[in-house]
């Protein structure tokens, strides 16, 4: 059942290569390749014509929007915004206190004006284009330039590029890499401010099965909300205010009518991530047998202490989305190794290069590819050490305020440069997130814990060679002690910390914060780190171009498509509704169903469905809900697609890309999926349209979204 | 999914009533019920004419046998019988010596002169005809006798059709109680009894799994043996002799060529010992409140002590057969008292009898059913009573010794009767029978663990009130006390043993062999007990004919064809080959493969396949053994047909009547199935016929064996 080489689709137009079998469920592709791909994905099922979907001005791709870290879709002419219920989660909990549980029970705004702010920061990106400046970008790169250097003119030819790109307000631009370096391409987006929470099921509907079903199947989770996009008179991006008026987007997804089968075809489009499928196998063996389980250690520590601290509901809340982002972190790292060791998964890699090494060798291609392979590996123990410090050292970002004050004191230092110069992320430009990344502390913070947090940090990095910690900051926090740390700061305030934003790097160094003396203390150390990673990473970049050129030229010979690993832009997959054979005489079947709530249910936490669920699910009147196949509601749905983190709250379209669902997990068995896709095993599992609209109908009575969304 | 009201099938003949809907799997049918059910079997995909399903002198059923506890069929025309491992593996054992594992190693006769003789006592009954004795079973029964008189009337007329019917020497006739005494129907069987053990696989494939896997799916199981029929040289039974040659049946099968698939049609044969699907809601009560536990228990503390016993591999072997039995019991036991509890066994019981009764009081039915239900449900509290002790009582039978003198002292009693009147069992015709009972003691007994067992017994017999025990059975036991008890008796010599056979009362009387001396101690007792048993019996057989009499007329008037319980004799079922779904979103798929073995295995037992059959499914080259569908071995699958203890080793038919398995187990969740027929639920595991061709052919190189069967 395992594929041997499988990072590639095999191109099935004529005079390139002959057609292998279609596996459609593997590849995250670019809008642009759709084209390229159209024989596939007519052959797959796709009933609108394969072209449409590079044009991202029409739906469904003009439909499509991204939440940064989350995807999402526009699913009415008024900027109703449909996604997972565990990407609102930080709006639900902004906006929740012990007096009114909106986690647990769940909001519906009546009316527009009911309507709640999302949480600062909150924004939806809709694209508007996407366009290959490889060119621009590799402008003045040569080999010759030192690793520091290398990186330096890309960075700077990026700022000239968005520069020139962000020309209007409410634009935001991005240029991303793709192929390991060897392309890039520049996405253009309308950024939109005011975002609000429309609809949220109950905690006990939107994360049914909680942490213990997690990755796994059979699943029964409601995991669905919405939002509504604002925008100012003008038509265009604006602050959050009452004189906003809804985004109108060009494009909408309509709720499909006709009832989604086993074997159906899917396509989904969103905002994968990271893959890692072209890493080499000395890179796998790095991050499996050391880097994922030290960090999989770190993150359930951290859990297990967010756990261990959190004694009241307010802190419960305060860390609610904290916590479960860790927990799905180590989850999801746990499943990775676990199936990374049952898959022999640096064999599979290991198999893969050989051939690629194989084809290098050839004379015809040794001038140009033959020292390709082995130039990267000899980089690579370098580049694992470094990653390691840098994750262990990243823990210390954990503790808010801290992060705060080191953050503050860069954009400080980043202040006394031009701003085309200043380090990405320090722009003006980044202003607005930095602000709303600093005022939602307030929320989610809370002093002991965020004590017993840099505790805990401290321990980890203590772990790690001088050389690669930041002893100057370990040593001033030693003078200060914690006990003052935290007594003596005002950063704790939100307007104090807002404030630093725009004093000078004198005022730093007076200041008698001690955070901020810790800041100041460090940035000696965290720059010299900074350097040294730039001219690694530069070097890496130069010999993993070389690495992915051996790699696409190969595939190039042999007639295949590559599509590039996942980097947070636009993609496309395809595949089926499709269960999977779980083991010898045993399957997963495609759908689940209401009965398995009913079953699931235990009335405790996290199986304790809301009474008005339960019952509606007793009376069982599906209408025109239930699927005509299964003669039962549907409740979530497996596909063979390839998705990753990033995509969750994605459109899941039929044949016609009308949406049938919203992609919000994978199983431990599709793990692998980040380094190496297996068809047999990878499954996406969508909530179902059919369970969206019975809960939003017949248990929160919403019938007004409904309408808007034309599904009553 | 549960079916309301299931233990009946509709009659589709026009006129009769209208065609349900089709629900092939329920039912243990009759052969001469198949053309009444034509329309269905038609349906349900049987290719060949449904009427030929009653005709026992031509395949399919002609080829069907018995071996008496386990079902078979002929599988070439001379004489070569297959049925289950399990079915053999009392003769196995028999030829077992630790010198010589066949039970571990598996066996294969090379040559016929290489056949090894099958455990005494084996038998191959072939039916000659199946014909209603009702008439003459209910002459003389009229409502006026006593329970007592009424047993004894029934008997004396069973004896009288039986001897009419065993004129010929090698003919075994016997009259078995259908629809719970509504109608008796005389099975004539051809008995053959020179039966040889042709082929077994390893332990390790015929036993796969253990007990592990026992009643489990997925199931990777070659329950699959051979034996050959021998009869004298003018083709009729005769004793084992050099002289003999293989019996040629009327009918064999042809073993299917035809890829058998998910979905289709099945045909199963054989010899259903016993259901009780008619029994009323009361005595489901009694018997999952009360006896099923205690019988449950009382299983599992024989099997733990036969375990803790068995210290050598000679013990091993010599208990290896009950162990298995009690064992297997205990499991099916216990896995019918969960199912039931949670399917509701007995609500679903009462509901049935809720429209019984209904039916029965009204004006039209009233005069002649009215009582029906009330008068039977007035004696199940004495009935259930009788029921336990029997069980409880019947633990000190597992005491080979003391058992061997009860029967034999039992025979001498009755011998001084003329034959016609000597209770069944010990008629002369029951004579090779009891001689071959007696022999096979030696292969099966160790005095120590026999002590042990004896020990375990009155143990628990004294748990009973002093009225439902024999007390001068223990007041003997205790006077001579257990060390006695064996290191006197001179019963553990076969000869000996045998030779009381011949012997008359007065030399028991006399005797001062203390087994013997208990057993007649005891005998008054049981006899008393006897008696009161037949007079309850009587009653109980009186009172459920009427009660089956309301049954029979409520669904005649719905239109209704019902069938009888299961009671040993000729059936057919009839269904699909079909997986289940086991909870939402999950699923048993019909057929597990050559990969599930490989996966599976331990190297351990019961995961120790041979490395002859791992090496050969590792090269996986299946030839024409490959499933189609699959593209792989099928080992194991799942069909919708009913069957019970006794099916073990039916023959699994295709349309065509042709073999496509042998049936050897059914799944814990389809045991409520002997007290209630639940379509959803209750599968069939059968070992598929390519699964034993390649391991035949591949692994134990019996290419001979394969030619014999037309299926090299």
């Amino acid at each position: 059942m395992r594929k041997r080489y499988s990072f590639a689709k095999f191109l099935g137009a004529a005079g390139i290569g002959a057609a292998a079998p279609l596996l459609a469920a593997e590849g995250m592709w670019l809008p642009s390749q759709a084209p390229a791909l159209q024989s596939q994905l007519r052959e797959a099922g796709l009933a609108i014509p394969p072209e449409r979907l590079a044009d991202l001005h029409a739906a469904p791709m003009g439909a499509i929007a991204s939440l940064g870290g989350c995807s999402a879709s526009f699913v009415s002419a008024d900027g109703l915004v449909a996604t997972n219920h565990h990407c609102v989660l930080g709006s639900i909990q902004f906006n929740a206190s012990p007096e009114r549980n909106l986690l647990r029970d769940g909001f519906l705004a009546r009316t527009r004006a009911e309507e709640l702010p999302a949480a600062p920061g909150t924004r939806v990106l809709v694209i508007d284009s996407l366009d290959d400046v490889t060119a621009a970008m590799l402008a003045g790169i040569t080999p010759k330039l030192t690793g520091a250097a290398r990186i330096r003119a890309l960075e700077a030819n990026r700022k000239a590029i968005v520069a020139a790109c962000e020309v209007e307000p409410g634009i935001r631009c991005e240029v991303r890499s793709y192929f390991g370096g060897s392309q890039y391409w520049r996405q253009k987006m309308l950024e939109i401010r005011d975002v609000r929470l429309v609809h949220a099921p109950a905690e006990s509907i939107g994360n049914f099965g909680g942490e213990v079903d997690n990755w796994q199947w059979p699943r029964h989770t409601g995991d669905y909300s919405f939002y509504r996009a604002y925008v100012g008179p003008d038509g265009r991006p604006a602050a959050p205010s009452p004189a906003n008026r809804p985004y109108r987007p060009r494009a909408h997804l309509k709720i499909a009518r006709e009832d989604l089968k086993d074997g159906d075809f899917v396509l989904i489009a969103g905002f994968p991530g990271a893959t890692e499928r072209f890493r080499t196998a000395a890179e796998t063996e790095g991050w499996y047998g050391r880097i994922y389980p030290r960090q999989q250690r770190m993150l359930a520590d951290y859990s297990a202490l967010i756990a261990r601290e959190t004694q009241t509901e307010a802190d419960r809340i305060a860390y609610a989305s904290i916590k479960a982002g860790a927990d799905n972190f180590a989850k999801k790292i746990a499943g990775q190794l676990e199936v990374a060791n049952r898959f022999g998964l640096v064999e599979l890699k290991r198999a893969r290069e050989a051939a690629l090494a194989d084809w290098a060798r050839r004379p015809a291609n040794r001038r140009i590819h033959g020292r390709a392979l082995v130039n990267f590996d000899g980089l690579t123990g370098e580049a694992l050490a470094a990653d390691e410090a840098r994750l262990v050292n990243a823990t210390l970002n954990r503790a808010q305020l801290l992060s705060a004050a080191r953050t503050l004191y860069r954009w400080a230092n980043e202040q006394q440069k031009p701003d085309t110069e200043r380090e990405p992320g320090f722009q003006e430009r980044d202003r607005q997130q930095l602000i709303d990344r600093l005022s939602l502390i307030d929320r989610r913070f809370v002093a002991r814990i965020d004590r017993a947090i840099l505790m805990q940090a401290l321990a980890e990095t203590a772990t790690l060679p001088a050389a690669q910690r930041n002893t100057a900051l370990e040593a001033k926090i030693a003078e200060l002690g914690l006990d003052r740390l935290y007594s003596g700061t005002r950063l704790g305030d939100r307007a104090e910390r807002l404030a630093w934003l725009d004093r000078p790097v004198a005022e730093f160094i007076a200041s008698d914060d001690p955070f901020i003396q810790v800041a100041v203390a460090a940035y000696a150390q965290d720059m010299a780190a900074e350097g040294r990673r730039k001219e690694l990473d530069g070097r890496l970049d130069a010999a993993r171009v070389a690495w992915m050129g051996a790699a696409r030229a190969h595939a190039a010979s042999e007639g295949r498509l590559l599509y590039p690993d996942a980097n947070g832009s636009l993609r496309f997959t395809f595949g089926h509704v499709r269960g999977r054979q779980t083991r010898d005489g045993e399957a997963w079947t495609a759908f689940t169903t209401a009965a398995g709530i009913l079953a699931k249910d235990t009335g405790k936490d996290p199986f304790n469905s809301p009474p008005a669920l339960l019952a509606a699910l007793k009376e069982g009147k599906w209408g025109a809900l239930g699927s005509q196949a299964l003669g039962t509601l549907p409740v979530n749905f497996l596909s063979t697609t390839d998705i990753t983190n990033g995509n969750s709250g994605s459109a899941v379209m039929n044949a016609k890309g009308e949406l049938v669902g919203l992609a919000f997990d994978g199983t431990l068995e599709g793990m692998l999926s980040d380094w190496w896709f297996d068809e047999a095993t990878t499954r996406t599992i969508a909530v179902d349209a059919r369970y969206m609209r019975f809960v939003i109908g017949r248990v929160d009575g919403a019938t007004e979204l409904l309408r808007e969304m034309g599904a009553d």
